[in-house]
C-alpha cells in the first residue's frame, strides 16, 4: 500500500507550485532546454548493428552490456551454453522426471494418433503424387528425430495436406510424376533435404523472424485456399477419374472434373467415397460436441479403411471400376541418401522449392505448437523448434521421407487424448513402423475413394471462417492480405498465393509509411497532457498557438514532402478559418514525439517548412524531438538555423514559453 | 505580450493543486480513463481512403469537410477551378505585369543561354547517339511549350547529359543506332512520347510523390555516377576512336579505350580537345571566382566551337584524322508524328524506357526548379511542373525532339544572367531556331573532340562531393543509398544504379520497421514528463515500476514477435539486475504513444506479452494508446481481457495510479 506522505512528496516534486514567477519559469525553461540540447550522442549505426547481430545470434546475452559486471557476463555465457545444449535436446529436461503414469497417457495418445495417422499418411502421399508407403515412411523417422530435439509436447509430426500439395504442385512443373516417377521422387527428396537445411539454418542463425513475414492473416487465407484446392483435387479419387489436370487452380480442376464426367467415370467410387465421407463427418461432429468422445473421429478413418477394404475384397468391386491402392511396398524405411541430387539442371529449382516448403512448414508447425503451448501455459522458442524441424527433415530426406511438419488435426487429437510428452510421437512412429512391417499387404484392396474422403474430412479444420471474420472486423488491410492469399491460391497457383500475401503485407507497411497523418493537439482539461483533438473531443485548443503532431515513425524521402505539404495546408486552412474569429495563429508548434528517425530528405523538408512558415509571419517551435532525430538535426546544423531557444522538451513547455516569453510576441489570448 | 493573470489562470487550470486527496485523485483518474476508453471511433478505412484520393486529386479542398459550411465548400471549389486553370497556364499570372525593362533582362539572359545551349545541344545529341540537329531541335520546341505552361522562372529547358545517356544506353539494347539509325530514332521519339505522357499523367493524377521515391541521396549518387560514365564516354570523341563499346559501365569503357589506343587513334583530336578543355575549365574557374564574369564560362563553349572550326577549316586538319561533325541538316523542326510506333514488338520496351526517363527527368527538373525558386523565395507546385514537362515532351516527340528537361548548368547561367521570367527560354529557342535556319552549314568543320570537351567541362557540376559528405555525416543509411546508386551506375548499368537506389531506400524503410527499438523511461526532475533514460540521463526511474516505450510506428506481423521478445528480455534482465537491490519490479507500464497502427498479429503479440507478464507475477498497465490502436484493441476485446482499469491516459497517470491504488499492491517505495 502506498503511504500518503510519499505520494505527496512525489507530486510536489513533479509539479512546480502555481505561484512560481515568470523569472523562475524561464529559469526552468532554460534548464530543460539544456536537457534537450545537451543530450549525449546516441549509439552509432555500427554499434546498433553489432548489438542487433549479437542479439540475433546470442539471444541470452544482455543487450546493454555496459550495465553488467564481468562476472555476470561470464555467468550469462555459461548459462547461454547450457541452455543452448538443453535447447537442442530438451529430452534432457523432461527425461529426468518421466514416469510410468505419464507413459500410460502417452501410450494411449500415441496409439490413437497412429490410427488416424496411417490412413492420413497414405492419403497425403497420394496428394504429393508419391506411392503410399512414402507417406508412412514420413510418419516414422521425422517424429522420432523430433522427439529427441523438439520442445513442443503436443505437436504431432508427419506429412500434412498443405505441404504435400505445395510440394507436388511445384515439383510436377519440373518433372512429370506419372511418366518419370523415379526422377520426380529424387527431386522430392532433394527438395526435402533443402527444406530441412533451410529450417536448421533459420534456427541456428536465429532468423526465425523470416517466418513472421507470412503474417497470421496471410496464413489464414492461404490455408483456406489450399484446403479448397486440396478438396477439389480429391474429385479425382472420389469420381475414379484416370486422366486429371496437373494444374492446381480451381477453374482448371473443376473443368477437368466436368470433362471427365462426360467421358468416363465410375459411380461406384463416388457412392463408396461419399458414404464413408458422411460417416467421417458425423464422427467429426460427434467428437466436437462431446469432448469425451474425441477418440471416435480419431479412429473413424482407420475403421473406414478396414470396412471399405473388406467390402471391396468381398464384393470384388475392383473388377467393376472401383480404384484400389494395390501394392504397397512394406518394410523399414529404405535409405535415400544416394537419390539426393546436388548437381544437374534442377538443383536451383529444388533449393527454391525447398525454401518455400521450409517456410510454409515452419509457419504451420510454429502456429500449431504455439497455440497448444499457450493452452498448457509453457513457452516455445521458435528458433529451437526450427533447428529440430530442420534436422528432422534432413534425416527424413535420407530415409525416403518427404517434408514433414506439425499437423493441426493430429495435434488436436494428441492433445485431446491426453498426451503428456513427445513420447506419444515415438509410440505413433513405432505403430506406423509395425504396420509397415506387417500390414501393408492387407491394404491392397483399400479403395482410393476412401483415402479421398479421409482427406476431405480433415479439411474443414483448415478453413477458419471465424478468424477471417475477426480479421475483417479488426483490420481491413490485414483482411486484404488474407483474401489476397486465398484468391491467389484458389485461382492462381500456390506460389502466387504466397507471393500475393507477402507482397500485400509489405505493401501495407510501405503504404502506411509513405502516407502518414498529422493531428492537431489540444490540452486535456486539468492536465498537462496534449492529445489529438479528434480522439479527445474535450481537449482545449490554445488560442493563437497551432499544435500539430507528425504521425509517422520515420520522416524520410518517401513521405517528407507529403508531411511538409500536409502541415502547410493544415496551417493555412486553420488560419483561414480563424481569421474571421480574430484569433489568428501566431505560433506553430511541431510535436515530433513520434518521429523516431529522419533522413537528409526529411531534414530538408523541415528546413523548407520552417522557411515557409517564417515567411508568412509565424513563429515556429519544435517539441519533443527524439534521440536519433535531435542528433541528426544537430549534425545538419538545423537547430542553429531555427534557433536553439525554439526547441522544447514537450508541447506543454512550448505552449507555456510562447505565452510567457517576449520572443513570441503579440499573443494576447494565452 | 502575455499578461500575468492569464498565465496564472492557465496554470491553475492545468494542474491540480498539490493538496488534492487520494479520493479526488482517483476520481480524476476515473474521469481520464473515461476519456481514453470512451473516445469516438476513428474514421473508417474507406473514409481515410476517400479523403486521401480527394486530397490527391483536389489538393485545394479541405481534408476535413465536416468543419466547413456548404458556402465555404463552394468557394473552395471555385478557387480550385480557377487555380487549376492558372496553374496550367501561369503565363496568365505574370503576363499582365510584364514590361520592357523585364524584357531587356530576359533578352540578355536568353542570348547568353543560347550561346551555351547550341554547343551543348549538339554534344548531348552525340551522347544520345542522334544526329546533331536533333539536339538543336530539342532546344526549340520544348522551351516554347514550357514557357506557356511552366511555373519556374529560372529553369532552362533543353537536352541534358544524364537523360541523353539514359536514353541511348537503354534504347541501344533494343536497336543498334549505327546499323539502323532510322529504327533507333523512331524508338527515341516513341520513348519521348511515353515519357511526356507519363509526366503529364503524374501531374494530372497528382502522383508527384512517385518522384520522391528517388531520394535526394540517391539522386546525388546517381548523378555523380552518371557524370563519370558520361565523362568516360567522351574518351571516344577525345581520342578520335571509331569503334567503341556500346556498354556504359566504367570497366567496359576503359577497356575499350585502352584497346583502341593500342590500335588506332588520332592524337590531333586529343591535343585539340584537351587544349580547349583547359580553356573551358579556366573559364569555369574564373566564372566561379568572380560572379560578375558569369558570362565568360557561358560563352566560352561557343567561342571554342567557332575557334576550333576555324582552325580545322584553315589547316585542313580533317584530312589528318581530326573527326568533324560534317553535315548538319538545317531548317525548322520536321514533324515526327508519323515516326511514333504504338504497335510492333518494341512498344512495351519504349513505354518502360519512357517511364524511367520520365522519372529521372522530373527528378532533375524539380530539384533544379525548387532550389532556384527557394533562392528567389517563391513556391513551385511539383504537380503543375509535371504537367508542363509532360506536355512539352509530348509536343517534342511530335517535332523530332527527344526528352528535354531542366538543365542545372544552363539554369545557373540563366539565373546569373539576370533572367526575370520564362521569356528568356523563348529568346533562347528563337536564337537556336535562327541558327538552325542560317548557320548549320558553318558547323561542318567543327571537331567532335570540341563537343566532347564541352560536355566534359559541364560534368563537375553534377558531382557534388560536399553534399555526399554531408549525407555521410548526417545519415549513414542514406549514404548507403547514395553510394549504391553511384556504384550501380559506374559498374553496372544506368538502370541497375536506379534500381539499387530505390531498393536500398525502401529496404531501409522495411528494415527500420521490422527491427524497432524499445526504450526505458524515467521521469524528468520537477516535471511530469517521461523521457528515454539514455537520452535524458538525469531522468529518475520509478522504483518498482518498469516503464517501457515501443519505438515503432507500426506494430505488425513483421515486428510484433520481435517487440514482444525484446520487452520480455528487458523486463527479465531488469528484474535480475534489481533483485539484488531489493527493488523488484512489480508493475510494467507499456507506453504505446508511438504505435500509430496495429494489426491482428500485433494484437496477438500484445495478448501473449500480457499473459506472460501476468504469469510471472507482474501487473501490466498500458498508457497513451493512440486513436486507431485503441479502436482496434476494443474491437478485438483486448481491453476487456487486460482490464479497462489498466488503460491510462499517460505514463504519468499510470505511475501515479500504481502508487495510489490498491489494485497494484505491495509497492512500498513509490
Amino acid at each position: 500500500m502506498a503511504s500518503l506522505p510519499d505520494t505527496e512528496s512525489l507530486k510536489s516534486e513533479a509539479e512546480p507550485p502555481p505561484e512560481m514567477s515568470i523569472e523562475n519559469a524561464s529559469h526552468h525553461q532554460a534548464e530543460r532546454a539544456e536537457w534537450v540540447l545537451g543530450s549525449p550522442d546516441p549509439p552509432s549505426l555500427w554499434h546498433d548493428l553489432l548489438v542487433s547481430i549479437r542479439e540475433t545470434l546470442l539471444p541470452n546475452n544482455s543487450n546493454d552490456d555496459t550495465k553488467r559486471s564481468p562476472m555476470a557476463q561470464k555467468q550469462a555465457l555459461c548459462r547461454g551454453a547450457a541452455s543452448l545444449f538443453q535447447g537442442l535436446f530438451p529430452t534432457l529436461c523432461w527425461g529426468k522426471s518421466y514416469c510410468v503414469s505419464k507413459f500410460k497417457s502417452d501410450l494411449m495418445a500415441g496409439l490413437t494418433l497412429a490410427s488416424l495417422c496411417i490412413p492420413q499418411s497414405i492419403g497425403y502421399a497420394n496428394l504429393a503424387k508419391l506411392d503410399p508407403q512414402y507417406g508412412l515412411y514420413t510418419s516414422v523417422v521425422p517424429p522420432l528425430v523430433y522427439a529427441l530435439m523438439g520442445s513442443s509436447r503436443e505437436i504431432a509430426i508427419g506429412p500434412v495436406a498443405v505441404v504435400s500439395l505445395l510440394l507436388s504442385s511445384m515439383i510436377q512443373n519440373v518433372q512429370d510424376p506419372l511418366t518419370e516417377p523415379g526422377a520426380y521422387r529424387r527431386l522430392v527428396f532433394t527438395a526435402t533435404f533443402f527444406a530441412g537445411t533451410f529450417q536448421a539454418l533459420f534456427g541456428l542463425l536465429r532468423l526465425g523472424f523470416l517466418v513472421d513475414f507470412l503474417s497470421h492473416a496471410a496464413i489464414v487465407g492461404f490455408m483456406a485456399g489450399a484446403a479448397i484446392i486440396i478438396g477439389l483435387q480429391q474429385l479425382k479419387g472420389l469420381l475414379g477419374i484416370s486422366h486429371f489436370t496437373t494444374k492446381t487452380d480451381a477453374v482448371s480442376v473443376l473443368e477437368s472434373a466436368f470433362r471427365s464426367i462426360h467421358h468416363q467415370w465410375y459411380p461406384l467410387n463416388f457412392v463408396l467415397g461419399c458414404s464413408f465421407l458422411i460417416f467421417l463427418l458425423i464422427a467429426r461432429f460427434i467428437g466436437r460436441r462431446k469432448k469425451k468422445l474425441f477418440w471416435f473421429p480419431a479412429i473413424a478413418p482407420l475403421v473406414s479403411v478396414v470396412l471399405s477394404t473388406l467390402i471391396v475384397f468381398l464384393t470384388n468391386a475392383d473388377k467393376h471400376g472401383v480404384k484400389v491402392v494395390k501394392h504397397i511396398k512394406g518394410g523399414l524405411n529404405p535409405s535415400s541418401a544416394h537419390e539426393l541430387q546436388f548437381g544437374g539442371p534442377h538443383v536451383g529449382q529444388s533449393a527454391k522449392i525447398g525454401l518455400i516448403c521450409a517456410v510454409v512448414a515452419l509457419a504451420e508447425a510454429i502456429a500449431v505448437g504455439r497455440s497448444f503451448a499457450s493452452i498448457k501455459g509453457y513457452q516455445i522458442d521458435g528458433n529451437k523448434e526450427m533447428v529440430a524441424m530442420g534436422f528432422m527433415n534432413i534425416a527424413g530426406s535420407l530415409t525416403s521421407c518427404y517434408v514433414a511438419t506439425g499437423s493441426f488435426s493430429r495435434t488436436a487429437v494428441n492433445f485431446s487424448a491426453g498426451c503428456q510428452t513427445v513420447v506419444s510421437n515415438i509410440v505413433m512412429a513405432m505403430a506406423v513402423l509395425l504396420s509397415l512391417l506387417l500390414f501393408t499387404k492387407l491394404l491392397y484392396y483399400t479403395p482410393i475413394a476412401i483415402l479421398a474422403s479421409i482427406i476431405l474430412s480433415a479439411l474443414p479444420g483448415l478453413i477458419d471462417v471465424n478468424e477471417a471474420l475477426r480479421i475483417w472486423r479488426v483490420d481491413k488491410l490485414d483482411f486484404l492480405a488474407c483474401i489476397g492469399a486465398f484468391l491467389g491460391v484458389l485461382f492462381g497457383t500456390v506460389e502466387i498465393g504466397l507471393l500475393a500475401a507477402v507482397a500485400i503485407s509489405f505493401g501495407k507497411i510501405i503504404f502506411l509509411s509513405i502516407r502518414p497523418g498529422t493531428e492537431l493537439l489540444g490540452r486535456l482539461p486539468r492536465t498537462d497532457i496534449f492529445g489529438d483533438i479528434r480522439q479527445y473531443p474535450m481537449a482545449i485548443e490554445t488560442p493563437g498557438v497551432f499544435l500539430i503532431r507528425i504521425n509517422s515513425g520515420l520522416m524520410c524521402f518517401a513521405n517528407a514532402n507529403y508531411i511538409r505539404e500536409r502541415i502547410m495546408r493544415s496551417v493555412t486552412e486553420e488560419d483561414d478559418a480563424k481569421r474571421t474569429e480574430r484569433r489568428k495563429i501566431q505560433v506553430v508548434v511541431l510535436d515530433m514525439s513520434n518521429v523516431m528517425n529522419i533522413d537528409t530528405s526529411g531534414i530538408t523538408a523541415l528546413e523548407e517548412l520552417h522557411k515557409k512558415l517564417v515567411s508568412i509571419g509565424l513563429e515556429v517551435g519544435i517539441a519533443n524531438i527524439r534521440w536519433p532525430v535531435i542528433h541528426k538535426l544537430k549534425l545538419a546544423n538545423f537547430l542553429d538555423r531555427i534557433g536553439r531557444e525554439r526547441v522544447f522538451l514537450s508541447v506543454g513547455e512550448a505552449v507555456e514559453y510562447s505565452c510567457l516569453s517576449s520572443k513570441f510576441t503579440g499573443l494576447d489570448s494565452c
